[in-house]
């Protein structure tokens, strides 16, 4: 049996609909289904748990919120059309809306997660449906109903230990089940989200529960790459990682998969391999495994991030004063940061922070009020470790504007040579090299550049390493 | 005015002592001169100082302790004989120490400071009235009388900051004033040194107080080497390198100069240069500035240490517990242990940590009770970090026979490439690299590898860097 979660760009329309459901349909493993609610159609296009967010926000009862219901329920209906299910399996889709927003808007974040469910809800619903129309035995579960128990941290809830045996009867049905992603029932009875991307997480927990044969984890990219195709040209694709490589990767730049979503795999069911891949059903897929043979080539990929800040302290004979660098990492803590890194030589140590991304490749515009966010809490930690840090260190300095790449490999550990070809790479790219990090692990070794060298950086990376 | 201080290699017999002379008198600027103890006069001699502590640690009384009181007087005298001063100028010798070692045992560390301090003190005595027997205008002072004011941290003292002004009117006599190294009086009258090596921390804080143009310490090297002579045959001196890289090289293998000793000169006086050079007064010599103009080469030097150990600590989604890092710091720092480095991925911190030498150069053996030592602090450790880190880390372990080798160079920063010919250097040696850390000051970096790579990897960096 096969787990098969489909992301929301793969279900936002009747066309994509369809596809995935033939897809599902190719191999008769696929017995369970977890979905997200429909996403964008095109580009500029509003996903629908987007609609739901702008329905939840309007006035209660305002004609500006049921606009929001009325294009939520005409997107649903014109899926369940045009995937041959047939219009009335979405008829109590608007007072199920109707009745999410009418809750209690006092209890916010519960009102909120329940409206934000409903675009899952619904599209498993309708996926239910159309297998039914195309004679399958199928069927709509909710995932409170199958099990999916969950915390009451409104937005950002997380699986209880209890929830993988109740979900394990999901298997016994011998028809095609389908589950909505993203949320689960608490022990009030409420609904409860995942943070945003959960269904992922929703179908490793299931996965995990029913004990699957794989995984399966489809969208609209046919896997992972090696490096980001926003750098480099048509990078190949990562035919297999372990799930140490993906956390490593999903470090930066790779969001294909939430990373959180590893996590009740790794724990409960480790042999389940997880498969991402296109919903058109093509037969490349990148396979993410516990574990690995090593093939010649060391490092499996290369993950770029930008707006990291480097807080760099000095201190004339810094290694005698036991707690120093404790003590720096507790003023951080204090200001509710965590650290990436801590570069450390013998009279100095630097603090490398991530700051919220001051662009937005959606609106491809800087977000001025982050940059004046970020900017403040640079000079207030810069101040704290000034007047508190004890003692005083000789020089405090921050510098922004950095970016880090990391090299990913669990092969980098018995190969010689690793980091010599990575530095080179760096070198040929004229990319001074400002901080390095490598230990603990050693299945990854991180980077840190200026920003405006990122690209040529990660190029010369890509052709160190793959070309 | 130059304060030039001297070794105990460079003042071990009468002919060791003409030389010194010679070279003091070779330059009318070298005013005030810092002495140490008479060192060891051939391989497998006991210096003045570790017969002093021998003395120190016999029942007092005893015709062991009068043995060794026997011993140092005999070579006072010899010296003083050979130096043309006569013995008479040491005949008060042998009544002062009986004294110091007749001071009352319950005070054990005060009563071990003052016959330690013997050494300088009459080597000092002998120097003054040699010069005198030359028919130079010279004196002994005594530090305490001189106004170097130190705590009362037997065996480890701290000059005090008073000091500076009191030890500035050295600067008024016009002859040559012999100052003793090592140790200066507390504010009860009583004698303190300061840690082994200390001489270099008495020169440089008369140095620092006088405003001399420059402190030249003298020994049996003739300057710092780039690398360990013991690992690179023949390797370059250094012409020139800043109070940073010094510290830096320090870190590791550069035991030349006692590095607490730029202390004073860092914060009082950055404007004198540190001159390391032979006592036979060639001109070839090692000149430390507080800031220099970058040659060619960016890297200065190598260093290269050995017996440490890596705790590292994997857990997943570590990077989402704030926190985690400082308090795997903090269960460190309850062990009354300091780190040196703490190299991070996304799910995995290692933590470096510096244990006592296993071998000693000096009986080319291994001490088995390090050894021992060693293994229980880092089960201690790992047993700690085990059981006292929560959330409990997923997978923790230590691996030991560490060595680091650092490269240093202020031009680092500037020239991109040098990580690249660094980690190329490793390669050629079949040395895998086991951590990096770069970072914060960025005039150097630091290299793990196994112990028995460390021969192979320094030569390979010479090889690069300086061939």
């Amino acid at each position: 049996m096969i787990v098969a979660k489909f992301g929301g760009s793969s279900l936002a329309n009747a066309a994509n609909f369809n596809m995935v459901m033939n897809t599902i349909e190719s191999d008769d493993r696929r017995k369970i289904i977890v979905v997200s609610a429909p996403g964008a159609r095109f580009k500029g296009d509003t996903k629908v748990t987007d609609l739901l967010i702008k329905a939840a926000k309007a006035v209660p009862g305002s004609s500006e919120a049921k606009g929001f219901v009325d294009d939520i329920c005409a997107r649903l209906a014109e899926i369940a059309e045009g995937v041959g299910a047939g219009t009335q399996c979405v008829s109590g889709a608007e007072a199920d809306l109707m009745g999410r927003l009418a809750m209690d808007a006092s209890q916010k974040e519960m009102r909120l997660d329940a409206v934000k469910a409903f675009g899952e809800e619904w599209c498993a619903r309708v996926m239910a449906a159309a297998f039914s129309a195309r004679g399958r035995k199928a069927r709509f579960i909710d995932p409170r109903e199958a099990g999916m128990s969950v915390t009451t941290e409104y937005g950002n809830a997380r699986q209880t230990n209890g929830c993988y045996k109740k979900l394990s009867k999901l298997a016994s049905f011998d028809g095609i089940t389908v589950v909505p992603g993203f949320y689960g029932g608490t022990s009030r009875g409420s609904i409860a989200t995942f943070s945003r991307g959960g269904s992922d997480l929703s179908g490793s927990i299931i996965a995990a529960a029913v004990k699957a044969e794989a995984y399966e984890n489809f969208s609209d990219v046919p896997g992972i790459c090696a490096a980001d195709p926003g750098i480099v040209d048509n990078p190949r694709l990562i035919s297999e990682l372990t799930f140490r490589e993906l956390r490593e990767l999903t470090y930066s730049g790779f969001s294909v998969f939430h990373d959180e979503a590893i996590r009740p795999l790794v724990e409960h069911a480790p042999d389940i391999p997880i498969l991402v891949r296109h919903s058109d059903g093509r037969d490349t897929f990148t396979k993410i495994v516990n574990d690995r043979k090593q093939d010649d080539n060391c490092v499996v990929g290369i993950a770029a991030d930008t707006n990291f800040v480097s807080f760099n302290v000095e201190k004339h004979l810094m290694n005698r004063e036991i707690g120093y660098g404790r003590k720096l990492l507790h003023i951080i803590e204090k200001k509710g940061l965590s650290f990436e890194h801590t570069p450390s030589s013998i009279d100095s140590i630097s603090v490398i922070i991530r700051l919220p991304k001051e662009y937005d490749p959606k609106t491809k515009s800087v977000n001025q009020e982050i940059v004046a966010a970020n900017e403040a809490t640079v000079a207030g930690l810069l101040e704290d470790i000034k007047s508190k840090l004890n003692p005083a260190p000789d020089i405090v300095k921050a510098d922004t504007g950095l970016a880090m790449i990391a090299i990913v490999g669990e092969g980098m550990k018995e190969s010689v040579g690793t980091a010599a070809k990575a530095t080179a790479a760096f070198a040929s790219a004229s990319a001074n090299i400002e901080m390095i990090s490598q230990g603990a692990s050693e299945i990854s070794i991180v980077f840190g550049v200026m920003e405006n060298r990122v690209g040529d950086a990660v190029r010369s990376l890509y052709k160190t390493f793959f070309a």
